[in-house]
This record gives structure tokens, sequence and C-alpha cells, in this order.
């Protein structure tokens, strides 16, 4: 019998290991919801008009096409039996394993409050960032329409929840198209006069970054326009607007970037999880008790040297790249290595020129780091085609501050406003 | 006061009415449902995955930016009252007017059967070609799921209702998809044994075009592996397939490219409507008994020398430019004048360097009018960032056969599979 090693979920851990895979002699499923490989760190670009769906998205069949030991299931995991070796899937069919890897990531966590999702979405799936493109478009066109300077002030009002890479990278994105992407395309309203508001719980934006970097980011939101509140923990969220302890702000545009859960199916796994719902697993990444399945990415968590691994793409890769050697390791009948994480960095970009980003001992703001965030990001894009035309659309759209991809698409979700 | 022109719909008749009134000194208003305009002839090329949304859609704002005299509104005309010159929206707000140019142009029609359209659905908008999108790739993936060879064969099997240019296009790009997009993605299925038909009620595809066209077409299709059914009106159209007379055709995937029907504003005018629902117009394009509404595109029924206009960009173009010139002629007091059609040919694409035209006396087929379809269609497409980068894409697709716009995005629409 040739060994079954199932992967479930195509992001960057699933798929670095799948690949790592290639040549091995045996037989791999990879399970995902979704039919492409997401490149999540641009997922900003797309809810900000910047980028379409097919520029940061790629088939996961196409990646994996020409790797013969490999096939592609679209499919949703529902539960995982460790002892039986079976993974269930929505639809009620069952995928047997010898090698498990869980990889399905994460998803929003409203801290309880699952009702303002409603009126805050989230930014995890294409789908997400199309709602919300959809959202910021529709509030100017409403805006233009609205009579009442009260309502229109409503409608240029855009609040993002959350001070992490994600709230400042939409925050920074939605002020641009305000002050320049759309500031002459109205005849009433002046969408430069559009207020963009950042609301962290937290003393400091981009909290897992240095103090310093933390204060040039402020700085350099307030210089696009942004609206910075710190120390601001939210209290609740409707369709008329956010409440901050005792401050209102009146807005119809509200989008989710504070908190993140990992996928319901570690819960399945019968293993404690921590508090964000997370799989602790032993140092060669798998689940105690269970060493034939091993956990990575956003839904594993792990310490090293005092510090939680962060939920960053390049330790999903790294993840996964380990599992995919522990798995041989395994097949082999040796016993299975601890995983290292090697800190790159961290980048954070706030618009264009803007950013901020560590790299090693180095920290960097402004320009420079704006430009490694760049050649960083388009050159890890998967696919090469993607990565010309990711240039070519952002080196026009710099020039012009042209966003193409300004469409109001599809049917509104349920929505509170 | 200043002269009020209001122009319903973003089209190429209702834009080009709008470019051709710049510098008028009018007020002028551009209403449409959709803040883009679509350049619908290359809309099958995004139901068949090659290329995105925004590649074939721009902003109307943005294309109106600089017209100081226009303004564009996003929103829906519920009824005309050309009596007091007046539009009434679906929000029910009312937009006054001294001269309309009604371009709404046309939907889907099911000829009295709209229970079809969830099974089978039409292309007129981006949220239609995505729908369709989605579902013939998601086809692919559950015939990769299927156990049951019966089942199986269902789902690959595609049904286009309708040989016109659109369904000509549509069954081109999906045995595309099947034989050589796919070709090598699955594991269990072979996509090359998909089976595309075409099915037609009249005798000939393109019943359009000179005889010698159809029957070029008909075997270019033949030659990509569509099966080609003429004379074979469709009786039924359910969640299991299509009935055909005495046969039936197992199918998951239909779509309907048969009939359209003009925009049902046409029936708030009061005036006597052609069966298609189009508003027969005088020679200058206003409506009888009503000289300051003028109705064009694919809203207008007309008749030049003993042959109706087609609904084709050409004459909605011209009709628009002409529109504009007898607004500003009823503005000076001047009599309306004529309008003259000028044809300027037709083109249908039927893949990869495969397509028919017909160009003044002259008849093409093959790579030619492939070439000539190419050309023409790219160079009109409005906005020149567009056309850079549809160039570019197709030239990669065109040496790849990739797709890159491959992605199943969205809920789905209600499904009767």
């Amino acid at each position: 019998m040739v060994p079954q090693v199932l992967i479930v979920g195509g992001g960057f851990g699933g798929l670095s290991a799948a690949r790592a895979l290639a040549g091995a002699p045996i037989e791999l499923t990879v399970l995902d919801r979704q039919n492409h490989h997401l490149f999540q760190p641009l997922l900003y670009q797309v809810a900000g008009a910047g980028l379409s769906p097919a520029e940061i998205a790629y088939p996961i069949r196409r990646i994996l096409r020409r790797q013969a030991n490999a096939r592609v299931l679209l499919g949703e995991a529902a539960a995982v039996d460790p002892v039986a070796k079976a993974v269930r899937l929505v639809d009620g069919s069952t995928l047997r394993y010898d090698h498990l890897v869980l990889a399905a990531g994460a998803a929003h966590s409203y801290f309880g409050r699952g009702e303002w999702e409603r009126h805050a979405p989230g930014l995890k799936t294409l789908e997400d960032a199309l709602e919300i493109r959809r959202r910021v478009l529709l509030a100017f066109e409403r805006a233009e329409r609205e009579g009442d300077p009260e309502g229109r002030r409503r409608w240029l009002t855009f609040v993002v929840v959350g001070g992490g890479p994600t709230g400042v990278e939409m925050a920074g994105a939605f002020a641009e198209i305000a002050r320049n992407t759309l500031a002459r395309d109205f005849r009433r309203i002046d969408p430069r006069t559009a207020r963009v508001i950042l609301v962290e719980a937290g003393p400091r934006v981009l909290p897992a970054y240095p103090d310093e970097l933390s204060e040039k980011a402020k700085l350099q939101l307030e210089a696009l326009g942004v609206q910075v509140w710190t120390a601001s923990p939210v209290t609740e969220v409707d369709g008329e607007g956010v409440q901050v302890g005792g401050d209102r702000i009146a807005s119809r545009t509200v989008v989710w970037a504070a908190g993140v859960a990992a996928s319901p199916l570690a819960r399945s796994l019968g293993a404690p999880l921590d508090r964000a719902g997370r799989v602790p697993v032993l140092p060669d990444l798998s689940v105690p008790g269970h060493p034939s399945v091993l956990v990575i990415g956003d839904l594993a968590c792990l310490e090293q040297d005092g510090r939680p691994i962060p939920g960053v793409a390049p330790a999903a890769i790294q993840m996964g790249v380990h599992a995919a050697r522990n798995v041989l390791h395994a097949l082999r009948g040796e016993p299975l290595a601890p995983f290292r994480y090697r800190d790159k960095g961290q980048l954070a970009t706030i618009g264009r020129r803007r950013a901020v980003a560590v790299l090693g001992a180095v920290r960097l703001s402004g320009l420079v780091a704006w430009l490694a965030w760049l050649g960083i990001h388009v050159f890890f894009l998967i696919g090469f085609r993607n990565r010309f035309v990711v240039m070519f659309t952002w080196a026009w759209a710099y020039l012009t501050y042209d966003r193409s991809a300004r469409l109001i698409v599809g049917r509104p979700r349920e929505t509170g406003a």
C-alpha cells in the first residue's frame, strides 16, 4: 500500500508542504474549500480596488499540475478523527490518511460578538475583499446622492477596527482612494473630505513592531489623513457606527481587522487549544499523542526562545517545508526533527511610498521600507505571470493614482446599513 | 435655466451620447445601475475565465471625469413620464429633464419561461459572467469527485442554448477550457472528454451572417470539438438537463444565449412596442409624439432600407452620437435630423485563431478573420490602460493556453443543480 498523505489547506503552509513532498513515494491529497491559493499579504489591495482577484490568486490545481504524486480536491473538512486516521468532509464523505498535515488557517474573531460581522466584515478571502471594496465604493456613491449633510458625513466616514498590519494597510488604502483616486470624480461631494479612522484597543498600532516603528507608522498614517485612535477599545458596532467607550463614531462603513481565531477544525482533534483556538504542538509540529498529525501555519501554536512564532506567511512556509521533511522521516521510521523558525523580518505598508520594516537588526521606515516591501512581495507572488502583471498594474497605479479595479460587483451581502 | 439633459444607461449608446455633448451649454446627468461601463463584446471572455472583470470594465465616473457639464448618478430608473418630463427611480426619487436619451439596453428573454433562468443563466452583466465561470469550473471539480460514471458524464456535459455570436463564442471558449486549459490538471477525469453542445432552434448558427460563413463557423466549432445541433428548439430546461423535442441532454451546466428583450423601462413610455419589447422610433430616433425623448441602442427599433438596424455596439455608438446632435438641434430650435446607420461589418470569434467576418463586400474566416476581430476589439476597448493589459493577458494566454482568471469566487446563486 502506498502511504496516504493528506494536506488540509492550500495556503502558504499547505502548499509548501505539498511542493516539498514532490517525488516522494506517497499518494498526496491537497484538500481546500477554494480552488485557488491566495497571496493573502496583498488581499487588502483587492479590498482597496488596486488589484483584481486574478492578480493575487492562482488555481491550486495549476500549481500542483506537474506533481505526479499529488491530487487536488475541492471540499471542506468538517472534523478530524486522529484515532481512526480519517478526515470527514462537510458533504459527508471521508478521506483516510496515514499522515495528516493540518494547515487550515484562521478566520476572523469578533470576541464573542458574532453579530458585529454583518456591520463590520473582515478580510480573509477574495469574497471578503470584494465585499469591502463594494461597500467603500458604494459609500461615496451614496454620499453623492444624499441631500442631508449629516447623512453625507456618515457615508464619508470610514472606520477600520484593529491596528495590526491589515488594519494599517486598509486604512492607508482607503485614505488614498479618498484623497487621490476619487478626488475629482464627484460633483456634489469632495471625496477628500472623507474621514478614515483607525481604532486600536492597545496603546499603539503595529504592536508586534518596535516602539519607534509604531510611532513612525502612526505619523505616516496621519500624513495620509488617517485619524489614529489608540487605547480605544470598541464596545459596540451596529449599522449606524461604532461605540468606543463614551465616544460615538457615526459611520456607514466599518471594517474589521481586530481579531483572528484558528479554524474550528482544531476543536475536533480533541487536544487542548489555546485562547485563540490554536493547537499547541510539540517542537516537531506534531499534536501531543498523535504523531501522525502535524499542524502548521496560523492553526499551530508554538513558542521559540520564549516567544510565540508569529502568524505570518514566512513562518507558515517554513513550517510547511519542515512538516514535509517530518512526514518523510516518519515514512522511513526515523524520529521527527524539531522545527526552528528563522525570523527574516517583518514589513507593513502604509500607502504609496510609506512602510515600516524590521529586517534583522535593521529598522526602516518611509520610502526605503516601501521599496523593500514592494520587491519582496512581488517577488514571492507565486506564478511568474502574476508577478509581471501585478508589477505593471502597480506601476500604472503609481504613475496615475488610478485604480482600475474600481468595480462594484455582486449582490449585497446581508448588511446592517 | 440651464437645459437639463438626462441619459439613462452608461453602455455604448449612452456614453457616446454623453461624450458627444461635451462642452454643450447644458447640465447633463448620466444614470446607470452599475458604476462601470462594460465592454460587452468581451464579456464571454470573463465567463470563460480568460479575462478579469477589471480588464473589460471601467468606472463611468472616470470616463466622464473631465467633462465639466456631466454628472454621474448610480441608480436604477423605474419609469419614464414623458408628459411630466421626469424619470422616477427605484428608490422613489425623481429626475426632471428637458431632453431624455434612453439607452437602457436589453436583458435576457426566456420566451415566457422565466423559471429556466435559474438552470440556464444568461450573459449580460459582470455578475452573470462570474456566475457562468463559477458553474463551468465547479462542474469539472464535481466531476473529479463523482464516483458514478453516469453522474460524471452529466457534470462533463455543457450545453449552450442559442447559436448567435454570444452562443458561438461561449461554446468555443468552453471547448478550449476543456481541451487545453484544464487538460492535465485533474487525476480522475480527463477534461478532454467533456462534451460541449451548442443548441440552435434555427437552421444554422450565426443567422445574421451569410450562409457560407454560418457553415464555416459550424466547421470551426466542430474542429474545436463542439457538437452543433441546429434546427433544435429547446422545449424544457431543468436542473438535470435540456429537452430538445424528443431528445434529452443530461447536463449540469446549461447557459442561455438565445433571446434578448428590451429593458422593461420601455413599457412605461406608453408607446407601442415591438415583439422584443423595443421602442419603434422615428428616423430621427425620437419616440412618436414625444420629440424630447430619444431612444437608442438595443432599446430602439428602427428599419433602414427595409432591414432592422442590428443590436450591435457600432450601431449603439452611432446612434448615441446622432442623438447628441439632435439634442443640440432641439436646443437651438432646429429640426431633428434623420439617423443613418453605416454598417462597418460584423465579426464573431470561435476560439483561438478562428473567427468569421463580414467587412463590406469582404467575407473572411479563420485566422485572418480572427486577427481582424482581435485588432478591432482591443483597439476599441475604452481606456488605454485596459487596452494594454488585455493585450498582454491575451498574448500570455495565447502562448500558454493558461487562463489566469480561473477563480471560483462568490456564493452560489440560486441554482437547480
